[in-house]
């Protein structure tokens, strides 16, 4: 892409709304933009970083054997009063009655609505288990949204629901999800705890969370500084407050939720009276669990963790470009040559962006800071006389001397399992 | 995929509301699942193939230049209320009050919100012309759904928008767009007419719409059956009954709208008063257009277009799965043996979905008919033993006999750009 087409455009400062140091990045690169409080469009750049994760998710949910399908967004009431929770919801989900006087929600979570498909069906044991995901717009009535992605009313969420014949079935099941949330916040470089959480409004046992260490979180964790467990503050009467694999006292830590578990056993089956036929002909409740990961969330997350007080520095997994090509030349000439490599290179399918704005060489390299793509590689008529270009690593001690390398050896700026 | 895992599964009957060929096939496949009137889960099948639509508009869309974005489908009341189009909505929009008492509507297009993204920055003549598009959720308030997805209440849409600094530019960016959309639908195999129609809420001029044959249409083309002149009924006050280059008689014919462009001029500019800084500092309004294609819709037409009366008949570049590998044989080391065969065509990223139930023949058939995947690969004992594949095309004459394949061929069936 061609920075002179990148809109929203890049500002020195942030509005007053991005009240944390993620979310003003986000806003100044024009990754994102806020339309009210807690609904926000992503810039194109903004977008491609939230692209990416999706399709680290995906590979993962498919690599575990989920299928992928897509859930509406508008609910009708019929099927959340069947498990009893349309009314539990009031005032935290948007439920509205349209001009034909019928009753809908906006989606927040679609437990009723994945047991309401399989109630269209003639289950049989021979059906399960089965395990489905989407990646799907979630809404959630906040009277006061803030700290920019990390609390909206609009957000991105992948959701997953698995049912099974057996407790035992659900509970390998779980594990594997557990790992594959575990491989995708490593992917996405970054750090989360598995942490003992409460199950809210989908289980009285207890859920999993995925929580990620910050100051600014809304959560807080007691956490074992020697191993790997992890409560959350919200059932410390529950629980003891040493560890008890190791016996130190835990620790107290804010943190971000970035993805969870509920184990919701027979609950929904039972509720919403929705069974399986057993090979012996009888008609049997089904154990469930669902699983979530918030995608905007994520990439505030991404925002807060990899950055510096010049701006962002984006992971390659999920760097929205991988090499930031700055073009300081000044002569025809030698423009058409900078053209001609970008041309090149994006013509190989090589993930790139052009500095091509008639500016400054430090305004460009202020914003080469601030969008934090992985690889700077800066074209001058020096170095373009030498047929050599200089790259540096954004993640890299801005003191650091840039290497110069030959214009052959670019292809190593890509690899081509993630460009 | 595994065909035992696939879920809705495959019914013998459609249900009442699959009120056309099209989406009968589509609910009897497990593509689509209706939750309520006008608003559907896609099944894996189903997501897949709005996936692949997707993916062809996105690559259009892009090498014309437009960046992607995703704007929300939150919309608040007072963006929409500088245009003067909340009112005029009222009834076609979903509008609703939340409990702290903002009024809110949901997306059914996005002129206000891209204008408003506008307005956020100081607007230069270098920042023209800018063309974004997003992918997105459509909501639209129809008393009565009907016709499965041909008119829903909920929809995805790709949406795009263009801005100019003067009309030349901008018809010459719409020219571009035209020509883009009629190679998507070239691509998709969708017929379709380029049609001169009413600018309804978007414009007093004229707009122009793609229009696809079909008598289950709900709109009326007179077209000349010389060239490629045609307009909408909804004009015919405006307009001759003959055609200008060939003063044929012009023909009736029943269409359904599967894409649009709307010329907004500098109505949206100047009614929300948002302009551009021009180069001799001068605050001047600026040239609009918006482009719309119904992914869901596109979706419904190839199942109304490319079917027979056994099923489904997907082209290659929409197909979900490019391979239906069908498993006859019965001995534990043959389904070894397809299993391999199956495990290797993953592992090389092939497409292929594999009938893995333990049913007869005749429904795997039956099914594999419905279904309408390009490419029928049959395992059974007999070719088994002789080492090689029964392979068929799905759009051949059902009654032209099978070729068979040695195994080393079977490369043949995939190509690299479409796997």
């Amino acid at each position: 892409m061609r920075q002179s087409q990148l809109f929203p455009k890049t500002q020195k400062t942030a509005p007053a709304y991005a009240d944390d140091a993620g979310t003003a990045l986000l806003v100044r690169g024009g990754f994102i933009h806020q339309v009210m409080s807690g609904v926000f469009t992503l810039g194109p750049l903004g977008f491609l970083v939230q692209q990416k994760i999706a399709a680290i998710i995906r590979r993962e949910m498919l690599a575990i054997g989920a299928s992928e399908i897509l859930m509406p967004t508008l609910n009708p009431r019929e099927i959340w009063q069947r498990s009893g929770r349309w009314e539990k919801l009031t005032g935290d989900m948007y439920q509205f009655t349209d001009a034909s006087k019928r009753e809908l929600g906006l989606s927040m979570t679609h437990e009723e609505l994945h047991l309401d498909l399989l109630a269209s069906q003639n289950l049989s044991y021979q059906d399960l288990p089965l395990a489905q995901f989407h990646i799907q717009t979630k809404y959630r009535h906040e009277p006061r949204a803030k700290s920019g992605l990390l609390r909206t009313r609009e957000f991105t969420m992948k959701d997953l629901y698995s049912h099974h014949l057996t407790e035992a079935d659900l509970l390998e099941f779980y594990d594997q999800v557990k790992e594959a949330y575990l491989r995708i916040f490593a992917e996405l470089e970054l750090p989360v705890y598995y942490t003992l959480a409460s199950g809210g409004i989908f289980t009285d046992g207890f859920s999993h969370e995925f929580q990620s260490p910050h100051l600014l979180g809304e959560d807080q964790v007691y956490r074992c500084p020697e191993g790997d467990y992890a409560f959350n503050d919200e059932v410390r009467d529950r629980l003891e407050t040493k560890c008890p694999t190791h016996g130190a006292e835990l620790k107290l830590e804010r943190t971000v939720e970035l993805g969870n578990i509920f184990n919701l056993g027979q609950k929904f089956s039972r509720e919403m009276a929705i069974h399986y036929t057993a090979e012996d002909g009888s008609a049997q409740p089904f154990w469930s669990a669902s699983y979530g990961i918030g995608l905007g969330r994520a990439l505030a997350m991404l925002a807060l963790v990899h950055q510096d007080q010049a701006g962002l520095i984006w992971p390659i997994s999920v760097a929205p470009y991988r090499v930031h090509l700055i073009d300081l030349t000044r002569e025809p000439t030698e423009k058409a040559k900078v053209e001609e490599l970008y041309c090149d290179w994006i013509s190989q399918g090589r993930s790139v962006l052009l500095d091509d704005r008639p500016i400054s060489a430090g305004q460009k390299f202020a914003d080469a800071d601030l969008l934090g793509l992985p690889y700077r590689v800066v074209v001058s008529s020096r170095t373009l006389a030498a047929n050599q270009l200089e790259v540096k690593r954004r993640s890299a001690d801005p003191t650091v001397v840039a290497e110069l390398w030959p214009l052959k050896r670019q292809a190593e700026l890509f690899d081509k399992s993630s460009n």
